[in-house]
């Protein structure tokens, strides 16, 4: 399971519907009639508040929808729906702010842009559209592609990056606060469009009359990189900074249970301890288990530290790890929140009966406050506390952003026959090769293998450097 | 020199106007007449704007000036001038927040409130004034004292804290956003009251007839439970803290240099370490530089990695530490910040020059911008950043609070000649009452001495358990 | 490739000449006749002189060879060669402490011991006969099996241990000291004796007339639990005991590099990083090399770094990592070991020319002297570090041989057909309940899945828990 | 207190009698005759066991008592007694190999030889005579001292050193296995010379008709160097270089508690935190507590954890610590060791009762045995840890040896007057020297402050950077 709930990091050769993330069935969405009736299925990550670092249009807008305004660019094109044609310079900047941090992309633009990789593909989109999102999106144009796009998520985008993209030439179709009506009307908009027939996707959420299309996929999620930058890496600076954030606990001294010691689990441990908090760990599988042992966490099951511990972190991509049993018995103040998938770890459900008290405390942070005063402090409802309260490294997003253009070039230009109608991992070269493109950010210098040495091995020079399997 | 620069952690037994601090000199301020001419002698902390992270009340207020208002709390009381007495509920619960994560001054309230021992005391204070700031107030009222209030900070008052305390019937002259004529008006209204002649103080910034007063007076700032949580603990937390919510960088890979090995700087270096940045140190004391060594630093001249680092953070209380020269070779996106003490040890004038373009690109982030593009990435204009960019626990307010309180304690009570005119340290008994009342927060089991053991090591079974200069 | 290079943690359904390490080919040894000529293709580990915790019997005993000597057990019993009965209590107590540290496998005697699933199972062994062997011998006598054992190490044999087995009726050949003939001649009495056919073996080299048997194996070692412990936790620690035992070097501030950032490489950088050494890395492998990047490692060439580092380490499983190039041109006093596989790794064989001068000043410790006076301190002759220099916790033992214990009862036990002709992986449901069994011995307490939470992940209550390649 | 029980690490002008450790009281001792008497009043540093990590001559000597022999150098000179003079060569590469690691002292003698600040002192030391002493007596001697020495523990003496340093001319009396009456007759024959009256000594225990001289001395134990090194640093490695060499114990996972959370207990719990064990801390003082808890380990009472704990680490300086009560209570084997001061932390009497059977299993290491079975594993026999099973690095020695040889001079040159009949502590400008000297170890580069920055700070350039309480 992704632990990013972003609905899918799939690319695919042609417009499909299948998706990553199997327990989202949005391909059963029938027709432009029966949408409102399915307004139910939309799922969590489309409607998470995602913390954007920089949201500078909140206020200063006029209250127009959108989709009741005509906006052209600089040059009369008008194909794009969003907030507000006017903010492109302020987005721009943004985009080249983000362009320092993605120098994986900048490379590729560099190395792949004379024979055009991407010529003639017609790519469609439906992601968060940040500025992280824009540097991908003109990377592959600068490698031919003509890309349209919609968000993923009704609040996460940047208005003004959406601007810069149409400005710029791009078929953008969201805004920051949309209605779910919108939302489906903005991806009618983006691929239904008369004369171009889309060839590849980006995770895009669509109709189509012919059902699931049968094509070749690639799974972006569980490239090595990806898995370890967005769990272990971003996990060990994110809890940090979304427990920070919220309600600046100190961590020195603080007792923390974490559920899970996988990837998540691990960073979360991990940062935990650097910063001198006293951490317990419960665990399911005895092998991670023991590595938690190993690591010097006292593993426990939740109820032997329940009534004393500061802070509750559930890592588990489980169902009711924290149920109300234990939540009636946590002590005043203790925090909980969830790191882990979805927002099914903690039952909040549980928690909206009458004699508690929910008082909306800051944004994200809700006091529940039993009968006798107690008071429980749940952030962002029991979702991603990463995704709704602190922000991706933009190194993270560069990642997943290089591996998704890699895999489109990958298909795009594989053999007729190399892909089957299935879903690929990424190839272990293609994963060591976005590895080998973020070195230089860090001035990392790479050994590379003798001759003597590579045979001796059994490897080529060039990688892959280890077996399939290996994490 | 203290390390948050606020302005002087004194208590004092009588009105008086010296300061701990002394580069700055407040005690010359002669009269109102001259006061406007004075301007550029407000403290650094005077006008730093504090990151409140609970402001709420921003934007829904009206314009009109406190000093202008006519507002009485729900007894009738008017003796008070702050923004809004309608916030008072709001306030209050803001306060009894705070209160569940100050138990010292919890328990002194139990402990000391049957003897009263600050009854009689009349307690002018001029600090920042936020929900833990009330709960000191309300405490030194619970042990008998009277206390009239003013800001130390233009920027820091929480508004709807300062009308809970005058609903209270505290004597508060505080808003957010005051002008420089406001804050002596407030410091003024404070101090010269009829009928009401303060016999002790905390921090205030006052005028007298008959000048410096010399009273005995207890520094604070310097007591060892304060020294090491407000610097290597707390910085280790803001370091992190101060630097992600500015430029969501990741810590991750990143070479950091931290200019100086004292408490601030141990405590930074150990933070960023733990999140896997590479850390070299700068240091002129060759203890120091030898400690930096002994926990894995590489010891270093600033002018041997200025090119290759991405963060540059100074701790040195020095001046000029990072210059022009410094400046003009840090790599494009490089980022600066101070953690040190006050203003002084970036040079940021030298950046003022014509050929440099700044660029705000949030709160508290400026770009500036070389000719050739490259942008360095300055946080709070050099200031510093833990006080600009983070919050500054609960929980190290509360260790402040609490001394503040105990020293007021002893100096009223003592019998008298014990202290003469001049600034004394916290005895060490005391310092370790304000540590063993924090203990209970952890959970934490002291072990008493049994008579023999005390016998053998030649101590008191109570303490004090370390000499004076322990640290 | 196996770190501890142990010749073949494989155990096997039949007698069979299978290695787990193919660079090894014993099997073709084809006669009594041929064996001298075959000496030098005795392995690394069969020579490797092995640090052995207690060893009270280094000059006490007779210098009889043992297969000289004429001894019986207690009972009568003279089925076996050892240095000398007499040493049988003071070996039983070595055992016994062993089995403290093995409780695994004392639990695994109860749980199984009522139903005898290795009944009639012929077990010959060829491991390192130490007191843990022992316990695992006794295990697999108390679960029905008949067991007869050689060393597969010259020098690891603890005389006393062999002398316990031997006094309790185990047919144990071995004996610290062999000579490479004598290591033969325990082989073949270990394992052709009338009458007694072995239907199963741990890691037996040995003489067959039909060659390769074609039998089921299973890799012991590829076990995530044996993998991870070997690796990663073991040299963690062991790396600091070795470098400690054999230089007393203090690891503050001195500047390490570490070839290779692997599971070994991963282990020492943590405990030198965490004892307060500068730690630099090199890979190969951009993944990796991106991992110790985001772990505040900086990624060099060994030419980089090589004139100024205090130690060398190798964890690599590559040959000629540390050639005579890089040994020339590093500073005096450098210390180079190696903590990869076999010993390829430093270019040893570069040293032995008429300029450069050997002094051993310790035992496995070398001084290579330059002409100019430089010396550089070479460990173990290049040979494994932690093999060579420290002792093997006895719990990552247990490990190992409990998961030995179970392979040969899933192997004895499995229904005709399941197991084919090959080397198979351990069930991960198998490495999971060896994992478990070791959990008590931290006290640590598992969770278990409730129905439903078992239902929403897909998983039986009773594991296993991940895919088999999750690691 | 001391950590390391040395005799007193005081170098005085003139020779005394008086030591830094007023515990001890040899100058009582009155005349030859009562020698024997006093026997028992010899302090435990004299008889402690002492881990020398190169002992190459415990069985190749003859028996004859140095005491009977009669031996003289290649020069003819006979002015000392030691085992050996034949072991010279071998020992002077003992100190060729030391003087590589004690960078400081050979700095200077190249620094202060052309002056020969010692000419005409005559120094008597009485000390562990191992390479590291002989690098620090060619120091003084280089710098014109004349030295005569004698052992401070009757096991510690490195014999081959002890030649090398008599062929060199140094009037040595000293060997390893001293009997008592050596141990006095060794000290009689080192100071007690026709025509040559010692001026000056380092810890020497000796005769005087004049009973207690007073004269200046200077205590180098409290220089913040050595205090850090001695304890926090050095205890950080030897903790677990004790603990594995005795005892092979694996560290992850383990509980350990650790009483006292001083500088000892702060370089234990860190080495220990970092492979992974869980630690628990016990204090008396809240300051040092409420450390404990900011790192991030639980405060307890002992008898809170005492019966799950597997590791007992003391370091108090307190008295009966682990009393029998505690000892009773422990589980199968836990291990139970002293890194604080002297042998009293642990009542190892009262383990001396019928009822329980000591094992002595190794070196240093004793199994207590209950009459359940149970199994106390006592190290050491509850003496020093670091001082009995482990090595203290080179480097920290270093640091004594230098800061010794620096207070000689200093009470040497001294003007008339300086210094009074009083025990005076390092000043801090050669406490900050002796660092300075210590820093091309690291290839350290110190920063040196501008005429400005030192004019801003109020500072001298060249030091002293920090106020003499400074730690």
């Amino acid at each position: 399971p992704t632990h990013f709930a972003e609905p899918g990091l799939t690319v695919a050769l042609h417009v499909q519907i299948q998706f990553a993330d199997q327990k989202q069935e949005f391909n059963k969405r029938p027709s432009k009639i029966g949408r409102r009736s399915l307004s139910r299925s939309i799922s969590q990550s489309s409607t998470d508040s995602y913390s954007s670092a920089a949201s500078y249009t909140d206020s200063s807008d006029d209250e127009t929808s959108p989709r009741d305004k005509q906006q052209k660019n600089s040059k009369g094109n008008g194909d794009f729906c969003i907030k507000n044609i006017k903010q492109a310079d302020f987005g721009r900047r943004e985009i080249e702010i983000a362009e320092q941090e993605m120098p994986a992309l900048m490379a590729l633009r560099k190395r792949a842009q004379g024979e055009k990789p991407l010529a003639g593909a017609k790519v469609v989109g439906c992601t968060h559209i940040t500025a992280q999102t824009a540097v991908l999106m003109e990377t592959l144009s600068a490698l031919g592609a003509q890309c349209r796009w919609a968000a993923c998520n009704i609040y996460s985008t940047q208005n003004e990056v959406a601007a810069a993209l149409a400005e710029g030439g791009f078929s953008v179709f969201a805004w920051k606060g949309e209605s779910e009506d919108d939302f489906w009307w903005c991806i009618d908009r983006c691929v239904n469009v008369e004369g171009w027939q889309p060839n590849m996707r980006i995770n895009c959420i669509m109709l189509s009359k012919a059902g699931k299309l049968c094509v070749p996929a690639m799974n972006v999620n569980d490239s090595v990189t990806k898995q370890k930058f967005d769990n272990l890496y971003c996990c060990r600076e994110s809890i940090l900074d979304g427990l920070k954030r919220t309600t600046d606990v100190m961590f020195g001294g603080k007792q923390v249970v974490v559920c899970g010691y996988g990837e998540v689990g691990k960073g979360c441990c991990a940062a935990l301890k650097a910063m001198g908090s006293i951490v317990y760990v419960t665990e399911i599988d005895p092998i991670c288990a023991l590595q938690a042992c190993m690591d010097g966490f006292r593993l426990v099951k939740l109820n032997e530290v329940i009534r004393q511990v500061d802070i509750v972190i559930t890592c588990t991509g489980n169902k009711n790890v924290v149920v109300r049993e234990y939540l009636d018995r946590m002590k005043n103040g203790c925090i909980v929140c969830n790191m882990g998938h979805s927002n099914t770890e903690i039952d909040v459900a549980s928690l909206r009966t009458p004699e508690l008290t929910w008082e909306r405390v800051r944004s994200q942070v809700d006091h529940v406050i039993w009968p006798d005063g107690k008071r429980v402090v749940l952030l962002a409802e029991g979702r991603l506390l990463n995704l709704s309260c602190s922000t991706v490294p933009t190194f993270v997003l560069s990642i997943t952003a290089t591996t998704q253009a890699l895999a489109l070039i990958e298909l795009y230009n594989a053999p007729e026959g190399r892909y089957k109608q299935d879903v690929y991992l990424l190839p272990k070269k293609m994963d060591e090769y976005v590895a080998s493109l973020h070195l230089p950010t860090f001035d990392a210098h790479l050994t590379e293998l003798t001759d003597e040495q590579a045979k001796y091995l059994g490897l080529n020079k060039n990688g892959p450097f280890k077996p399939n399997y290996y994490r």
